[in-house]
Formats: C-alpha cells, sequence, structure tokens
C-alpha cells in the first residue's frame, strides 16, 4: 500500500538489521487518519469473507484492529497480557515469547467472546516472527473459530513469520512488506506487489 | 449519555461493591459502533477546545481514545506499561497503582511525543480511584503540556477519584456516572445529569 509505504520510508527509524521504528505513526503515536485508512484497506481486501469479529493482541495491535472492526460494523476483541488472577475454565490461555522484550508471558482471552460460530479477521500492527500471531491463531483453535484471514500493517519479510504462517494456509494480507533495510544508510527496500 | 446508561444496563455485570464488569462491550470484547459514539460525544464536548493530541494509558485506553482523536483527525498517543529497558532521558516515567491487578508499575510516553506546545485530552475507559488519571496529569506535567480536559466513558462516583482530580480544577466528562451498585439485585444507579 503506496500510503503506507511512503509513510515509513519518511518516519521510519531503522536501528539495526532487524528492528523498524515506527513509533511516531503506528504503535506508539498513532496516527489516527492514517490507521483509518489502513482499517478501509483491509476492509476492502476481506469485504467478501463472512467476518463477524476482528481480534488482536494488546496493546500496539488495538487500535488498527479496533478502526478494522468499525468499518466491518462487527465487535473486537483483544487477547490480554495476564496479570490477573483468572479461572483457566473461563479463558483460553497461550503463551507468547516477545523478542522485544525479552520475555514470554501468558495471554488470555475470555470464551465469552470466541467461540466455534465466529468468523474472524486477525489484525496486528507488525509481522516478524510470528510468536503473537501463532498464540493468536492457537487461541482461535481452542474456541473452535474459523479465520478468514490475517491483516498486517508492517511484515517484516526477512523474518520467517510470513513464510511460516502462509505455509500453513492462512491467508495474510500485509500492507507494507519491508525486504531489507540497512541500518548503515537507513535505506528500506519493500517487496513489490505482485 | 442514554445510550451508554443503557448499555451497561443490559450488559454490565455488578461483580461486587466495587467491580462492574463491562467486558462485553468496553473493554475485552469492544463494540465498535457504540465506541464510535462515544467518539462522537465526546468530540461534541470538546470541539470548542484547541485540542492538538489525545492521550491514553494502555491497554484498555486505547480503542476509545483513538476512535475520540480520529473524531478531532490529531494524533494519539498511549503510554506504555514498561517491561523494556529505556534510557530515561528519552521517556517520561510514573509510577501506577492498579487495584484490578493488585501491583505498582511504571508507565513511561517519549518525550518525542508530548511537550510544552501540546493541548491534550485525556481519554480513558473507566475512572474509579484516579490512580490511572493520576499518572497520566502526571506525565503531561513533565512534558509542560496543557490539559484541555479529560474525558472518560464510565466513571465510578462512590469512589474518589472524580471528585479529586475535579478538586485540582480539571474539567472530567464522564459520559456515564455510576452513582451506587448493588451486587444483591445487580441494581445500577447513575448520577443525573444536571
Amino acid at each position: 500500500m503506496e500510503l503506507l509505504e511512503q509513510r515509513i520510508l519518511r518516519d521510519g527509524v531503522v536501528v539495526n538489521a532487524d528492528v523498524l521504528k515506527v513509533g511516531s505513526f503506528l504503535n506508539h503515536q498513532i496516527d489516527a487518519v492514517l490507521l483509518d485508512a489502513l482499517g478501509a484497506e483491509f476492509y476492502r481486501l476481506f469485504s467478501s469473507c463472512p467476518i463477524n469479529k476482528v481480534i488482536t493482541v494488546e496493546a500496539s495491535g488495538i487500535a488498527i484492529a479496533y478502526v478494522t472492526a468499525l468499518r466491518f460494523k462487527v465487535p473486537m476483541v483483544f487477547a490480554k497480557k495476564s496479570m490477573t488472577r483468572v479461572l483457566p475454565e473461563d479463558v483460553y490461555t497461550t503463551r507468547v515469547e516477545s523478542f522485544t522484550h525479552g520475555r514470554i508471558y501468558d495471554v488470555v482471552m475470555s470464551k465469552q467472546f470466541l467461540g466455534p460460530d465466529d468468523h474472524v479477521l486477525i489484525v496486528d500492527d507488525f509481522l516478524a516472527n510470528g510468536c503473537a500471531l501463532e498464540g493468536l491463531l492457537d487461541l482461535t483453535r481452542q474456541a473452535g473459530a474459523t479465520v478468514e484471514g490475517i491483516g498486517i500493517a508492517i511484515e517484516k519479510g526477512f523474518q520467517k513469520g510470513g513464510a511460516s504462517i502462509r505455509a500453513q494456509g492462512y491467508r495474510v494480507e500485509s500492507l507494507a512488506i519491508v525486504e531489507s533495510m540497512d541500518p548503515e544508510t537507513g535505506k528500506i527496500t519493500f517487496r513489490s506487489a505482485c
């Protein structure tokens, strides 16, 4: 998506070969109008699917999942990083490893809000190694829900997540796929749309 | 706000004298269309103020702050619960006590995204004892930013937060103020709009 690629080129910061900072518009400060355009694009891409729920994981996925759900006029549910003691019979639980934060945490979603009748679109801001997404897919399997597709704002195409999840048969639509980043020059190359 | 009060009466669950669960539409599963109406109401209430930024704290404030920012067509910034090691010179830091989670955590916001030129609207889903809000106010003071107002979806009027923050001179607009809750009968009484 041209709009997002241009914004990454303008405001993204290549910290090192693996880390692209987009906190000025995507996941700390959020450009509300840009995100609305990304939500509209996910709607265009998936509008023929019978989606009745959008799901994501806290925290940086929430705004983009929300604005996508608003386009579909369906509820959004976000999986929570578990901090409170909850009864396991009330929630689906999965473990997610965060490379950014260097830790593993439990992620939970109330069984009340996801079940076998649900057709979900999973939305997240980033796809890199795919750990957060594997966690969300695990929750949908526990719930018996149908995954209609996965919408990602920025995919780091040089990390394994995207290929691994597509190989499982899921439809993944990433609005920008970074093919390579050069920390020396700051140059960012995108995978061309086909 | 009638729409929100009716929804609380229909779907809110009084767990005990202090805890009102609204996870089916406000802070776990999110009714996207309802939240959009709440954002529109915040816009109506504060549209005469020179707001150039909406701020909140992760995670449950993000969606409602986002949709409000979208109405104002300004950026939204959310304070993060600190998990990564960050250099203190790069961020404002404050401590917030969470009664729900029974712990104290550091909350951070990049100095890059909040400064003396900013006129902010603070938005959150809940106001009870006011700890999260005091934390956000502390961040704005560190930044030298001007607080134009505070928009809250549900205020628990029988807890001290609202009175304490209004006593400091801030304009707080809560879309529903719960005056009392009876865990025996499930009855919820709202403070009448004046």
